[in-house]
């Protein structure tokens, strides 16, 4: 698994569990719907910038973000 | 301070800790040596894949380099 597949799938999974859909994250980060569905899905990766404006709308630090994405690759 | 200024002080700090020169980073990142400089002053942002390089080659983890950035911009 590559870093922007792993980070997708973390952001996705925490997306689901705050009960977000697309449209609401990005309304909240104001960054377009299309562009979260591309970071979900591997197909970008984001600046440090719009990492740690996605952990504030997800209520979690963007360092527990980075320790899932870790993860996700070691396995 | 920004996400970039905070991160570029991580970044240098934990370089010149390790008695790296940005020469020697740059070669062991495959990065040119101006953007690792850019990136310490603060001037660009690394991309998750650039920041999981970095973070390898100065053998500490991605989201220690994350947490540390966090810290400094609530300071």
């Amino acid at each position: 698994m590559d870093v922007k597949t792993a980070f997708g799938s973390v952001l996705r999974e925490i997306r689901t569990h705050r009960n977000f859909s697309q449209e609401q994250m990005s309304l909240e980060c104001d960054l377009d719907r299309t562009y979260i569905s591309l970071l979900e899905r591997g197909k970008r990766q984001p600046t440090l910038t719009t990492l740690f404006r996605l952990a504030t709308v997800l209520n979690v630090s963007a360092a527990e973000m980075i320790d899932e994405t870790q993860k996700r690759l070691q396995d």
